[in-house]
């Protein structure tokens, strides 16, 4: 363990996504996947480093890199046996730098560049210790678990007592849910057979491949178009048939009251949430759509900034559905709080992934929040998205639309060298195309 | 009127502050005052130029640098003609850009930035006008003030058509509150008497030189040492007397439940207000703080990131003093949609200030408020600070505790060239002492 982070480098890594319109939507019609890339470097001679990443779409990745470069000052330097003995008070010190911090504070590009750094930590920690970082959490105590929580703003509503009450209600039952889920997987659903930009023929085809390989939980793309709306719904819910679950993505396209009116002509496809259904600042409308279409579920999370937004959305009963994203909350000391909230509020985790390096995250995440935290599998699944996997050295494992348990050592988020060079931004041989 | 802006500069440009804690407080213990500074230039004979900042606390200013690099290319290259047509448009243009709203949405670094070009774009345009913005806008019929506001997001509290009713109330008046502004000024209160990091005998000085000035109204900081607070406020109500209003600031220092205990003892020091009590971000929270301690008003704005949060803070009734900060908010454009929301609710707008320039933007917009808005000084002051003005071009003139309207032309934002040269990070004079 003894060894002191001695280097932060990083990179501004993007796809050309855009190119085909995979990952498109309503709002964000032309991404390219993109990754703010950090690699932390220590001064022990076994040469482990630290990998991690924030996820962007293209545009703006520099600004992440700027922050990345901004809070390096607050690792490198700090041996790894101090961070970890008590990731909570570093977590802090990232976050509430006296200065950075008006630049969020806790959100925006610092926040995200935060968990890039965070995150690069646990990948190393995990390696250091020889064990996937999910099961470098289900072996902690309920004590360390907790330990690297930052209760801050969040005690109003859950107390580390709680907090640790919650683990040690779980926690006797670990080693038979970690076993079922080197057995089973961990469930999921499929989002990229529905992106907004696809035409109708590609989206059936795609519905078709998915069914063939096992998929059961499908996601589409909503917007601001009724009758396409309509078509699209319909479209692939004949495809998938009347059993299959089906989930609608408007990713912050209406305002409250349209919400509620598209939403309306959308109820006779059975959808299990609507996703994102406006601004995700929204706490009070996010609570009025909810209450305006039940039976039909409100899912959102993967642009809300931080733990205090997502106690509000379970204080304010706003959501069904809790969709953080790894690289917006900063980091995964935060995704833990994250968990210990929802399962005080019994809202069931299903993280927001696709993009790039977002699967990969989020694996981890639902390993955690099973084994240890909320013990549950009911209306829990990670999304899924059929892009850009072969440029991971470990690239998830999905059988049967089941996630199964990463087995290398760390974050599962080092990328291959070589990738990493064709898509450098603007360098990168996939750049001078 | 026609002319085309054909180049964008910006300029990391800071002030070491720290050195002397002007500034300081329970969370921000050391800031140095920055600018992200920008220029836009045409291709018009006269030269104008349009001037606009972001304010930061000095590292993290080169990443909102980088953000305002980010936005350039949707502003380089317009028509100022075609922009000020439709400024709603033109807003929801570079706060919605496809790529770049994935490490905001209008939060953090890219809203900063943000701020700092669409004000910028004010500044021009007033200068062409040959007015002061608030004087510009203060001619506007209601229908061109309501074109320059994007209602997404806000439908479901605040129409158009309401706004529209509620500028047209207060249309016919106008003159006369103009009249009354620039003979007597805009009321204000004063902070830099108060801030955390000076002894008692200099806060003791401040508070007598303040007086003797005029001023009536002191906010000091507060924290997380109880006795400390309990002290500050003793000393402080010494100096000004019974009579004089008092206000506290905890600059988010404090949990929810923190805040009702700490504001206890502060009680009989009959404070008008505690500003930032929590998180930012926690409406929810605001609103049981402020139950809790009624009749001490809730102030705060300062850290929310857009008008989505000052709608559900009004919503929730969770605050008494609405305190936005106009280079937080993406620009005038969007600080005029929260005057409009303020108003609804029947909110006292307080605009944050200090800083370097925020006084200067603020005079503008509490006079747009009080002339076209809510018509109402009631409760409604601008914060004042005594720092930085000697650097602008136009600074702000404070008589008797009161601002009197700027009479230059644009935004009252101009730094003089030889404070920029010698601001500038890491280049400057100042930082190379």
């Amino acid at each position: 363990m003894a060894r002191t982070i001695s280097g932060l480098s990083v990179r501004d890594i993007r796809a050309p996504t855009s190119r085909t319109l995979a990952g498109s939507d309503a709002v964000h019609t032309d991404p390219d996947y993109s990754a703010t890339y950090v690699v932390l470097k220590t001064d022990a001679r076994d040469t482990l480093e630290g990998h991690g990443i924030t996820f962007t779409l293209g545009r703006g990745n520099e600004v992440c890199v700027a922050a990345v470069r901004a809070l390096q000052h607050l690792v490198v330097g700090s041996a790894l046996e101090s961070i970890v003995a008590d990731m909570g008070a570093f977590w802090d010190r990232l976050v509430h730098e006296s200065q950075l911090r008006w630049i969020g504070p806790e959100k925006g590009a610092i926040h995200l560049a935060t968990a890039a750094i965070v995150n690069a930590v646990w990948d190393l920690y995990a390696k250091v210790e020889r064990k996937p970082v999910w099961k470098l959490v289900a072996d902690m105590t309920p004590q360390q678990f907790v330990a690297c929580v930052d209760f801050r703003y969040m005690t109003d509503v859950l107390s580390r007592d709680e907090a640790l009450e919650i683990l040690r209600r779980k926690s006797s039952t670990r080693a038979a849910r970690e076993a079922q889920m080197r057995k089973e997987g961990y469930p999921a659903y499929i989002t990229s057979a529905g992106w907004m930009g696809y035409p109708d023929d590609k989206v059936r085809q795609l519905c078709r491949e998915a069914l063939a390989q096992g998929w059961t939980r499908f996601k589409i793309k909503v917007g601001r178009d009724s009758a396409a709306n309509v078509h699209r719904a319909e479209l692939v819910r004949q495809e998938i048939g009347p059993d299959a679950t089906m989930m609608m993505d408007a990713n912050q396209a209406w305002d409250v009251g349209e919400a509620i009116e598209f939403m309306r002509p959308l109820a006779r496809f059975n959808p299990l949430w609507i996703e994102e259904p406006t601004s995700p600042d929204d706490i009070l409308g996010h609570a009025t759509i909810r209450r305006a279409i039940h039976p039909i579920g409100v899912a959102t999370g993967e642009h809300a900034a931080n733990r205090v937004m997502f106690k509000q959305l379970m204080q304010a009963d706003a959501i069904d559905f809790c969709q953080f994203d790894n690289c917006r909350l900063g980091g995964l000391n935060e995704v833990l709080a994250v968990l210990l909230l929802a399962a005080k509020f019994g809202v069931p985790v299903c993280p927001h992934a696709g993009g790039i390096g977002l699967c990969e995250y989020a694996q981890h995440v639902s390993l955690i929040d099973y084994i240890c935290v909320s013990g549950s599998l009911d209306n829990r699944m990670i999304e899924f998205a059929d892009h850009l996997h072969e440029h991971f050295r470990d690239p998830v494992v999905v059988r049967g639309a089941r996630y199964m348990p990463p087995a290398a050592a760390g974050f599962s988020i080092e990328m291959l060298p070589e990738s990493l060079d064709a898509f450098e931004f603007p360098a990168g041989r996939e750049w001078k195309k």
